[in-house]
């Protein structure tokens, strides 16, 4: 068993020949062994069991190398000269595991730059654009880990042999502070993008909430709705000084007890046509409440949270690279500090934005008479957003109604005039004949 | 505007001379209207302008009865006989919400029994079997409200006037505890199979617990990848006492440098079955993994509180059935004083097994050396599970490859053998041959 206490005394493990493949596996820390079956298990044992050359062998880190590029790329292979089939007898150094190896491989023939020029981009900051934001997003994901950097520090003699993608983690770890470096050019290509998304956000909360706490016409349909509801509900539905937002969306559930395809909605158009006809087009005060319906304020504050840490992130890295001295061709503090003073503007903007936004919104909710702590913008708004889309949708079907119905009357007044006309023909016809006869039967 | 203050005074609203339809809105509380726009709208003066006979014209309480059903079911209107025909134009009294009285109708064809029918099933908890669960579910959407019951009871005297749905609200409006005894009922009803459904998940939880702190074999597996481990990883990664479970799905990751087909994985198992038969078969100590592996601890929590808390529900109900009188026809106490007898009896059953379902899963995450606050079953369990398909994968391939290779082998023989079988023939027919022309050309 595993010994327990503070002094863990190092286990004595057989060691192969030469280096193998690794087992990417997270090692339980010893402080948390007491009480686990670990204390009861002992590998010490096993070893005596397993053949160790057979491992030693059949998991070398010298492999020939992988013919991924070769069954991927066919047409490439062909093409190639001839001396690469050759090579690809020789043996390779490749101990970062299979499946990680084999993705940074694909990502790596698909950004098709050598490391030199990988690096060159990195310390640059990018300067001739080499480096797309999805291939950026890539490689953070193959940044290599410390127990990556051991191993390959360990074989950093035999730098030669190495498989593409241990070459390449290994070239990248001796750029210093690769990871951070990586992360503010990725932060420095996303933020444009970014603040545009959540720019047009901010603005539609600010001006939807405006919009709503300003417009008469929709404050005088209120005041019409009102007046419906308490004309029509008695006992305690009825006297009512207020409804709730939400209620708007109940009107069309009332049906007419004439035609069952006319609901209270339809004729309260009918009766705003007629009596508040500029009340009709209380849309057009609230243009910017469809926009405002769709956001989200828990994703919105996350966001503008990820983009002030993102932007102290950077900040700090800058921090630190100003302290150390330069290498040529490292253009990070320039770079960075120019994107510092522009990024930082241009978020303290829309960071205002978004305050001002809040306490209008604020005010909107309250303003109805909602409850402002449990009302989000998207439920808010999207109550008025429906009301409007059905409001729309009801005097069309008004127009329509209006149509059909004036065909039909002009239809039934031209079959009158026709059915008219005919009698008249018919008559002066019969006239006519009448005459003939007292023509020809004279008596 | 409205007034403000504690002393509201009653609205001066027009009366119309007949009921009309309601709106369904939801009035806003008078102590919420101080500083919202309410206090600046005035429906008085809409009532000036509005034309309200032409409101109680269109929009009357009473009106001809729907034909619904004549548009729905043809065919029946058909078949009906004519008298129907004739009473359709009899004026019908309808003053819930045309949406809801729709739907509350739908259902009540689809029930196809009596408002009278559906009162004794009620009554009686449904001794003769007439409410299917679903209908249940779908009456509980149509208890009448307070408002319903308000406005109805304002028409109980024009009962034989009333539409089908307005009709049945009443009825069921007047029959004490409506909304609790259906509760109760439908509770009764979904009782077994609720349990039914909580009582496996809570089972497989307890044995799998039991089955990955017992099986033998599974620690002995356990023990092999820590040596394997242990002599491929070296630096930080090597030198370890334990892993986190999670660990065992990589180690498909690491690929072999002599063939990129087999894995670590491939070649543990023949390892296992070489060295280590019995722990090949592991699976059969875990049996209940993968059904506990779709266990989640939350939803499972709250199925049991929530049959919990409706237990109360019907039995606080049986407390105020049983203090009053009850009416001749009236079964519920006796059917739920039973219902509960049994019911409580097989819950405390499950809430048992879960306690020491619980307990059972506490200690065997511990036991792997893992977080018992942070690992919820569906992950724990979930790792064993993937694993375990994982490795029965791996097996079947392994037996695929030996197929393979041992029919590659036969073939290969078989070859050798019938190469050897000709070269056979071709010699004693040149023997032949030779003996032949030496008979021929006897020199």
């Amino acid at each position: 068993g595993a010994p327990l206490g503070p002094a863990m005394k190092r286990k004595n493990i057989p060691q192969p020949s030469n280096p193998l493949k690794s087992f990417n596996w997270a090692k339980l820390p010893e402080n948390k062994l007491e009480g686990t079956l670990w204390t009861e298990v002992d590998d010490a044992k096993v070893f005596k069991v397993l053949d160790l050359d057979d491992i030693e062998k059949t998991f070398s880190a010298y492999q020939r190398q992988q013919d991924f590029f070769m069954t991927n790329n066919n047409k490439q292979k062909e093409t190639d000269n001839d001396d690469t089939l050759g090579s690809k007898k020789v043996k390779e150094l490749s101990v970062i595991d299979g499946r990680r190896a084999q993705n940074c491989n694909i990502l790596l023939s698909r950004l098709k730059l050598t490391n030199e020029e990988i690096k060159r981009a990195i310390l640059t900051m990018d300067e001739q654009e080499d480096l797309p934001k999805d291939m950026l997003e890539q490689l953070l994901k193959f940044v290599p880990e410390k127990s990556d950097i051991d191993l390959l520090e360990e074989h950093k003699h035999e730098l030669d042999r190495m498989a593409k993608a241990d070459r390449f983690l290994y070239e990248m770890s001796r750029i210093n502070h690769y990871q951070q470096r990586l992360q503010s050019l990725y932060f420095k290509k996303k933020f444009a993008e970014r603040v545009g998304e959540v720019k047009p956000k901010v603005e539609a909360l600010r001006v939807a909430s405006k919009e709503v706490l300003q417009s008469r016409n929709f404050k005088q349909l209120l005041e019409v709705v009102l007046a419906f509801g308490n004309y029509m509900n008695k006992g305690q539905r009825g006297n009512a000084y207020g409804f709730k937002v939400s209620s708007l969306n109940k009107i069309a559930d009332t049906k007419s007890s004439i035609d069952k395809n006319i609901t209270l909605l339809h004729y309260l158009i009918t009766i705003l046509e007629k009596k508040y006809p500029k009340v009709v087009a209380f849309h057009e005060d609230l243009q910017n409440v469809p926009i405002a319906a769709k956001v989200n304020m828990t994703e919105l504050d996350k966001e503008i949270s990820n983009l002030r840490s993102g932007l102290k992130n950077v900040e700090s890295e800058l921090e630190f690279q100003k302290s150390k001295s330069t290498q040529s061709g490292d253009k990070f503090v320039s770079v960075v500090s120019q994107f510092i003073t522009v990024a930082s503007f241009s978020f303290s903007d829309v960071e205002d934005s978004l305050t001002e936004a809040k306490e209008l919104f604020y005010r909107a909710v309250k303003h109805f008479g909602e409850d402002a702590n449990k009302m989000q913008p998207d439920e808010f708004f999207g109550i008025f957003d429906q009301f409007l889309q059905s409001f729309s949708e009801a005097k069309q079907e008004n127009e329509n109604m209006r149509r059909r119905k004036e065909e039909e009357e002009r239809r039934v007044r031209m079959e009158a005039q026709l059915k008219e006309q005919r009698e008249k023909e018919r008559k002066s016809r019969k006239a006519k004949e009448n005459g003939e006869e007292d023509g020809e039967f004279d008596d």
